[in-house]
């Protein structure tokens, strides 16, 4: 279900560094190199995989874009979130 | 070493779908889904990190969008065109 502005800013809230953009939430992470930057980009594979929600990835050797929307709902919803929250988690561990 | 104009004909005729822009080569590949993407994409990483060149790589679900150049050479070289070569043939596998 899309999310509301206010249910948008609170979670956006939690997050460190996204961006809201155009029904989407982004962000840019810097890496050490480009093996660096494809292990952040497996761990991520795996769990859109796991929860069956695709973000856009790109790999610019140690820089890493991501880009998330639900395209279904044409907007924003919990899985956009709950994504970028596990996403935090594979960088800081 | 930046190749020259005639050269980059050469070796781009060889090639199939790649575009030529701004002292880059790029293609857009369009997989079955997300997994089958993301199979590529590991084996271009792999292979970027035994020559140590490594192209832009994004993916968004089934298609996934390759950018060379030789950063260092300020344009397009011999490297770009191998790797290129080389995707090509994993496309294929």
């Amino acid at each position: 279900m899309k999310l509301k502005k206010h249910e948008i800013d609170e979670r956006l809230a939690k997050l460190s560094g996204w961006q809201h953009a155009d029904d989407t939430i982004k962000k840019e992470f810097k890496l050490k190199d480009f093996s660096e930057s494809m292990g952040f980009v497996v761990k991520i594979a795996l769990e859109a995989e796991r929860v069956q929600h695709h973000p856009d990835i790109t790999i610019e050797y140690n820089r890493v874009k991501i880009v998330l929307t639900t395209h279904s709902e044409e907007g924003l919803t919990a899985k956009d979130f709950d994504l970028a929250e596990k996403i935090e988690k594979f960088i800081k561990a």
